[in-house]
């Protein structure tokens, strides 16, 4: 087109386009089986066509606003002088939490080699106790708590085969049993006790069953660690960290944000801007426990039970959140036995059956739990002492163990489930409309 | 420690620390055992420890080389206008070249699922011809072209049972066979066609059974996309975002780049501030034969011929970039019976056994080619040719052909292996030692 933009008076707009010629590059031929013609589609439908729905105004402000919180991530940490570590997908680590992970291998499914001959070799098929425990592990991004609860137990390749050995794992493509990680924290902890601030930023995988609209088989997170930061620390970073991704979007979408405060949810640019504006409220695990028992002894009824020792269900986080505090906030300090082998026994209570652990989750309205995190054990003895209470096999975390063996610094750390922050910043319902091509159970289509 | 600096003079050191006390954080309780003492290790025993080694002067070095080259590749497409798109890792298309790929899966190795009692139905084996072309197809960096020679048959999940029918794939967790991706080129175009400038910067996978120096099992691939832009602008944005990404280390990490100049490979800071001086030199594949023939004709040896119509080797490149034109030279223009379907076909030699695709190949002293890209067709009835012609599938590429039914537009990219990049930049020479966890056959380690 050979155009003249000139200016015009009425009918909202500020300019119009004036055309001298108008060439056309590629026709639509058949308009009316336009896939995303000009009219209301329903999410759900446009999911079918997620090559084309990108074209619409509100997939189009999703993709701006996904690009600009990730540039946002990236630019946070850089200017405070962390770096950017590409910790790997395929992982052949035992320590992972077996039971939600997808398999990768070359292996001919027709013809599985087997350990043959050899009598006697005992398949070491990991126990659900083992796979749930890792799941639980995992505080890496707001996925974590929902994935021990939905284990799913799928093939572990070990066991009675009929009339054969078990696999012989030796023979595929990396000499041995991989999968997909779930999580980059454990590797990242190796270059945090070298470089001492670094983050990952990629994608991370849950063979977790669950057909909702909070969880992906497929997402992106990020897990800053840092060296010499203790719990408190980690929730600053944290803060911080969410404060400036919500100013970021604020300011450099501010299009895209009016869009989506006008049509998808009304009152989110004034959520994040009150949210800029209010220091977090950080309290204990133990308060908030109290806090929910007076709520209810006065009449507020919940699901769950609340009890010290058990983990807190999304209905009481929200209620801390959203109706207790009506603002974001952090828990911290839970009890040592619903969380991770390699989270910091805090020295507070040590010995008796209130144990606590170094751990923190933020919670914020609309969406409740959205950053796990916590100051990793740094102290070899007691750490090796919670992975013997946990029943994991210690020559299994032999280079994690290494990092408390030469030369060990306190150090923390968190994850944030990108998509859940792109939910919570848009308003969008259904996490499968915050990434391009949504991996779900019986979804990979595209 | 409490420490002051004190400015000294002599032995070379500008300041140094004075302690009053100094407070142990960590010891290391054997010091002659620390893996990564002070003194000379080699990069294959370096390789062992892992965990460890990037607290090493030289995995240093690269960690942040390798960060600062990342913050650069987003700084450059950001402020040009293009989006970060997050293409899916696991891929449920039958269109990328199933030959070198992961198999993903969550079935019961050890009871699989079979299509039983369906008689007649037969397995549909994609062939090796398919998987070669495809493999052929991935222009998206630069282990693109000898994924097609080293091509790995691995599993195909289907085929004769003894007994039983075929892989039920539909018992899988996504309901089908799904793979690791080896490009997200295909993906993201998608998202050209509606964004206009678009990029992946993501991992990507090949099954290669490939133990070379310059090929990784996972690794990292940036690949921009640009509609309205035909292949010589192409080859403009690859030239400014190589000049782009080598003025930011040689700025922002200068530390690191002395040291790699010193101990690394002396002279790898001339020869990049040489590239970023000159106009990189552009030729026709069909000229480059012409300077390859002149070549032999006056008494040069090649191990392989030269002949129109065949690919190049990696020595007929490096002759190109290393002694003819002793600078990168882009190639353009390729026969189309090299190259992938999605290539545009040029207007020139239509018709004739001269015909050619909009392809393009940049290469460079000391590493030979390290981008690959192309314009690709928008034309449906060309691109449908160009499927039958190559034996593949049109309903597998339903979504790709609608992006030519709905509103096409000319558009063009190319792909960038990260780790290649790397290495050319650092003078480092095994690509393994410049992603954090390598993996390769046999080799999924930490």
């Amino acid at each position: 087109m050979d155009v003249t933009l000139v200016a015009i008076q009425g009918n909202g707009q500020a300019v119009e386009v004036a055309a001298d010629q108008v060439r056309v590059v590629g026709w639509v031929e058949n308009p009316d089986q336009y896939p995303v013609a000009k009219k209301g589609h329903t999410f759900e439908y446009l999911r079918e066509v997620a090559h084309l729905r990108v074209r619409t105004n509100t997939f189009g402000a999703i993709a701006r606003v996904r690009h600009c919180l990730a540039m946002a991530v990236h630019r946070f940490f850089h200017e405070r002088g962390f770096y950017w570590v590409h910790t790997p997908i395929i992982t052949g680590s035992d320590c992972e939490g077996a039971g939600q992970m997808f398999r990768v291998s070359t292996l001919d499914l027709v013809n599985l080699p087997r350990q043959g001959g050899r009598a006697g070799v005992q398949p070491s098929a990991p126990s659900k106790e083992h796979g749930d425990k890792l799941a639980a592990a995992q505080d890496s991004g707001a996925q974590a708590k929902d994935a021990s609860v939905t284990a799913r137990g799928h093939a572990q390749g070990h066991g009675a085969a009929s009339g054969s050995g078990p696999i012989d794992w030796s023979q595929d493509f990396f000499g041995k049993e991989t999968h997909l990680t779930v999580s980059g924290q454990l590797n990242v902890e190796t270059y945090c006790c070298a470089l001492s601030r670094v983050y990952t930023f990629g994608p991370t995988f849950r063979a977790e069953n669950s057909n909702t609209s909070r969880h992906l088989a497929e997402f992106w997170m990020i897990e800053p660690e840092v060296a010499f930061c203790d719990l408190h620390g980690d929730s600053v970073l944290a803060e911080e960290m969410l404060k400036y991704l919500f100013d970021a979007v604020l300011t450099e979408r501010a299009d895209d944000m009016a869009f989506f405060n006008e049509r998808i949810e009304k009152g989110v640019i004034d959520r994040l801007k009150g949210i800029i504006e209010k220091p977090f409220r950080r309290l204990t695990y133990t308060e908030a426990i109290e806090i929910l028992e007076k709520a209810i002894a006065g009449g507020r009824k919940f699901e769950f039970p609340v009890k010290w020792g058990a983990d807190l269900q999304s209905e009481h986080e929200r209620y801390l959140t959203e109706e207790h505090f009506k603002q974001p906030v952090v828990l911290m300090n839970y009890p040592k036995g619903i969380k991770a082998f390699y989270m910091r026994v805090n020295d507070e209570g040590m010995g008796t059956d209130r144990e606590t652990v170094a751990a923190m989750d933020v919670l914020v309205p609309g969406i409740g739990e959205i950053i796990g995190g916590s100051q990793r054990e740094e102290r070899l003895d007691v750490l090796d002492r919670r992975l013997d209470e946990m029943g994991l096999n210690k020559a299994d975390y032999w280079w994690y163990r290494d990092l408390r063996r030469y030369g060990t610094v306190p150090h923390s750390g968190f994850g944030l489930g990108f998509e859940r922050l792109i939910q919570f910043v848009t308003g969008m319902q259904n996490i499968r409309d915050v990434i391009p091509f949504p991996r779900a159970p019986k979804q990979a289509e595209f």
